[in-house]
């Protein structure tokens, strides 16, 4: 879709390895997400971990604000079903500790960690443990160095702070890195990404827009920068943040891949949005079959429609489809009409269906 | 965005108008949306016209299935504060009406019309109302000369019988065309669309992304299509379809376009997606923000932080911020920070900052 020619700058970045999960060099793109409880209480983390995997999380972030988070830490690194990464700002003693006690990667942002000898005792330990780190950038971490020059914009001091970031982690011989550049603005996101693909075309991408706002402001602002970026080939790995539960997040992460046609996970629903020729009441009906589809794998297209116009031909077009109309509803089953049924047993007759021809 | 050189596509499209809202020719890309209520019920549909301009839609749709819903279409034709468009499948006849009776526009597909005689008595039609018309191309209403061709795959047919519509349209001397292809896959969407732009580089074009689905794969589909389209000056005026209330369609669109950084109305939240770091509870702070600033107009930032990472820079960078935690929150205002106060009067506060600064 990105209309680029030869092999996608995601194929050309290096391949390193959060846990089980492979980042860059054309991997599938990866989903992560953070948790919110305090990591001082494994046994919450540990249910939104399990929340989290269901909902298709591949990566989890878990923030040490202190020494006090240590403990719970370490058992979420042994329990987690996922690899857990050790998210840590300010203090490089905590991610120095995370790594010994199990992290499967770091998270930090130099700009905030302080001088090189703490971030090179960082970057020691990752090495030691054997495991990647992220570079972040954003606003408030940019390098000192860069943010002091009178000749660049921010847009710019974002990019040549991440760019020498990465410098000086390769120069102490570390090439584990996945880089994220983060701001709350689409365009600076989108022109950031593509800068640092073409400055560091080795280098895998993280992607997000962050403190994006609430679902609705958030899922549009993901969607956009993250769309654009990776229809162009660029990133390798994404967190989508909403203000809103986390497994939500993953939900965005997932329907963002899905629409691109980069990866797909359970069901597809294809409904009208309604107009004055709907006659049954289709955003029940749409809602309840996109409930009762969650627990689904198979990545089928089920349609879920409403008129005369497109109902028919979307619902033959799915491999599960309803048109519904005046209290009834036509099922079509690959590309057959195969029942009438009244509106009340819509539901349960699409699942038996889909049940039977997707086991 | 988009790193096209010289004019945007859309600065390159002929203008036409619906009603008082130009479309094309560099216009603002302005909000569709479409009513759900029967259309011979007046009364309902003008309320919801009435609580989709609230909302910020700019034309209104209007579907007429059958004869009956024509006295209705003309009362809110007469009434509606909204440009109103006649929505007409199969019968070419109440396209005609509608035109009479006081529609802004129609918007037909000709493909689902019938013979070119009875496509030619609508362009006449519109001709003597003054009025344009909106040629709508989706997988059931191909043309069937094009349709009929085996050379061409699916996308290569839609763009076909979209041109050949066109071509049509103009043959008989009839300009004032806006066109919309629209698919349920956004791949299929972003590149028939580019081609169109290419193809025909005077038609103005309406995007969207149809039978999207429910509220979260929709919103995440049509900001996909519609960001990737936009960013590169494709598309003049647009419609999101959810299978929701309309004046979600159009939070939504809304929301695309400011991300976009095309159009802004009302203000961006800034907020954090929360972690382990957060001490207050910013998921029901921001929901309560974003509910209180419903009625504001004015293009403001406002940040909604949870902790000491991000939170003090984004407050202090947005026009009014609040970094809060461990039971309350340090308000900032045109980047100074003003007041430390209790959680339950941080809502109250920012609302009243608000309504000082941008009264």
């Amino acid at each position: 879709m990105g209309e680029q020619n030869g092999p996608s700058p995601r194929e050309r970045t290096k391949r390193v390895r959060v846990g089980g999960v492979a980042i860059g060099g054309g991997a599938p793109v990866s989903v992560q997400s953070m948790t919110t409880t305090p990591t001082s209480d494994p046994v919450a983390t540990l249910a939104e971990i399990d929340a989290l995997e269901r909902a298709g999380c591949e990566i989890v972030r878990l923030a040490i604000p202190s020494a006090a988070s240590l403990d719970g830490f370490r058992a979420c690194c042994e329990a987690s079903p996922l690899p857990v990464v050790a998210d840590v700002h300010f203090d490089h003693r905590l991610a120095i500790e995370a790594a010994r006690l199990g992290a499967a990667g770091l998270r930090v942002n130099p700009g905030n960690i302080g001088d090189d000898s703490k971030v090179d005792a960082v970057i020691d330990a990752a090495g030691e443990a054997g495991i990647p780190i992220r570079i972040g950038v954003n606003a408030g971490s940019l390098d000192p160095a860069v943010d002091a020059r009178g000749d660049l914009d921010h847009e710019s001091k974002i990019v040549e702070s991440a760019v020498s970031f990465v410098r000086h982690f390769e120069e102490r011989g570390f090439f584990d890195i996945v880089l994220s550049a983060k701001t709350h603005s689409v365009p600076e996101t989108v022109a950031v990404n593509r800068r640092l693909s073409r400055a560091l075309p080795h280098v895998p991408l993280h992607l997000g827009v962050t403190e994006a706002g609430g679902p609705t402001q958030a899922t549009v602002k993901n969607s956009v920068a993250l769309g654009i970026l990776l229809s162009e080939g660029i990133g390798d790995t994404i967190r989508v943040s909403v203000t809103a539960p986390p497994v939500e997040e993953v939900e965005v992460a997932w329907s963002i891949l899905s629409a691109l046609g980069l990866r797909r996970k359970g069901p597809e629903i294809v409904s009208c949005p309604t107009c004055a020729r709907c006659t049954i009441d289709l955003l029940a009906l749409e809602a309840e079959v996109e409930r009762r589809l969650r627990g689904i794998a198979a990545p089928i297209t089920v349609a879920v429609m409403g008129c005369e116009v497109n109902g028919p031909g979307e619902a033959r077009a799915a491999d599960i489809g309803v048109a519904g109309g005046k209290g009834r509803g036509v099922l079509f089953a690959g590309g057959e009409r195969i029942a009438v049924v009244s509106r009340d047993e819509i539901v349960d007759a699409l699942m038996d269906q889909i049940a039977r021809r997707f086991p």
